[in-house]
């Protein structure tokens, strides 16, 4: 009961991030298909922040269900990750506006390196509230994929002044990655029970 | 207790979406009728499309309740339904602003049929969680609507490019089947408990 | 339980009509008292707005509570009640870029009495639903409130082509009714308890 | 389970109020960093403006934990506080726009102290609902920082009027004092069960 409200203010900051981001693809003037090509990066853009987003609910949905007690620092740690999820439709949208332009790629890296480290943060305020021997800290082993996210991106936020589509194709295949949900956490939760 | 988070959060981006319709109906400079005039169609398309995320919320309020457990394959689909469900806004805005051009008049019968389809994949994961032979399932049916609320739109589409009044006519008229709720699984749920 | 995820969905929506509201309110160019100015009437409406919003929620967390089950009918009605309280935005932002002209003031009345008439629909299914002789139906008795706001709507409306203040007053007047909560289903919703 | 859909509206309106403030970032046309400059004083106010919101967000969440019942006057000083706290995006907008220019940094402080009375405008009535002997007035004791932020912003905005990087300061200085979630609250709620 002490997680609800933290669960439902994140839902809320979520949604409404998922969601705004469409705002960004503004309606065309002309009704013909020449106005509709310039969306097309746009809605790209818009595609792979959707399912970044996605993907941090998810993963947020799970970590969330294994911390029993909500303590001030997860709280602002909880806010910290959202503040950096919040940036994603103007980093997106910026993204969309120039075609893989060198800055925007890399601001775009940036923006989820930041909310990587911030994510990693929570979890390791609410490891340290579970213990280290909880079946979390277990089910989360080495972490593979939240370590090496990171890593991809630090590649990706210089290669993009050289060649920004190396550093796209690096997004997409981290958010592929992540896809599949995290089901070491689902499982040890589970287990718990 | 499982659904609860997956029901809050598609309420949240359904309310966002329902929602930030609206801003479409940008407010006039003018204070006379005349700058209300060419708001007459982008209301109409607002009041349709508003219609139709009710029709989906109801819809989906009724799916989910039948579903017991949230796997990760469910909770994709969920995402990939709340994706085509907002670019509702975009297709309902440019529509509106085009009075029934051919493209725009297409485009929102695309992304209506995606939707149709994401749906009944949705239905179909929560069906195969639930075994073939679940209440459910039997509620379900044939599933008139569901197979028949497609092949509109599909007809709709191309009809766009030659009259497009005809296609919009269909898009009412499949909102208006919908009206009714999905009693059959009311009543199966009902039923079950 | 029946009736919380339509509470949600409601709430989520009412949040959202009452926060985007703000959005009218455009950050000026300059930073002196002149870029303020025209503000002021923007933000007068906004103010009034918010109390409306804040009325119908208070309302409807009432009149929910005494709903025992939702049917679809019921489900419609509130969608239909959100619809009309969707378009405050739109109706406020028109009437505060305007200083009460003629149009803009009778379009803000029109808004208002479809949402009365639409709470008041709502209210009729959901007594329907509990039977007339429920307690709610008793603690409603003559819903004097309830029936006099339409009348004041009616009358401000074609008021605001010749005095649009007169008109401003009586939604001003009307809100300060409202502004008690509905204390007769509260009382009643706790003595049925 | 009576203030669970305060809490939840109350959610909801912060969470979009946190989240809209995001697009007074405006996506700049060009793509170097000549078109990011300009946003870093939008960028620092939003990032000032989010942590206050996190601030209200979470002592409030601390406060109405601390209710049991809510009652009219509850219900319109919690949408009081909701009120002020929706003008932080214009506040924030205006004086990120301004570079700390004299009117938008005063009235910045006119709205943090609007809500900080709001805030405590709040407390108060549930603290009258729960008797002056209640644990959550012991734990309040002299209420030193909510006493305290009044008093910086009342000498932050005249400041602005002449220095008006001292009113910024304060006001950065205020939120670290509160970035400490309310403990006293949290602890006494928590020695009651």
């Amino acid at each position: 009961m002490e997680t609800n409200r933290l669960e439902a203010f994140s839902d809320g900051v979520l949604a409404i991030i998922i969601t705004i981001m469409v705002l960004e693809l503004k309606v065309p003037h002309g009704a013909d298909l020449e106005a509709l090509k310039p969306l097309l990066p746009v809605c790209l853009s818009y595609v792979l922040s959707f399912i970044y987003v996605g993907i941090y609910w998810n993963n947020h949905h799970h970590l969330l269900k294994a911390c029993r007690k909500v303590t001030g620092p997860i709280m602002w740690a909880n806010l910290h990750l959202l503040f950096w999820l919040s940036l994603f439709p103007f980093a997106a949208g910026w993204l969309g506006e120039n075609h893989l332009a060198a800055l925007p790629t890399a601001l775009y890296g940036v923006v989820l390196l930041c909310a990587a480290i911030a994510y990693s943060i929570l979890q390791r305020y609410i490891l340290k509230n579970q213990g280290s021997d909880s079946k979390l800290a277990a089910a989360l082993g080495r972490d593979f994929k939240g370590k090496l996210s990171p890593v991809f991106y630090l590649v990706a936020i210089p290669t993009a002044f050289y060649h920004s589509w190396i550093s796209a194709c690096m997004y997409v295949g981290v958010a592929f990655m992540w896809l599949v949900p995290d089901r070491r956490i689902e499982r040890a939760v589970a287990g718990e029970k």
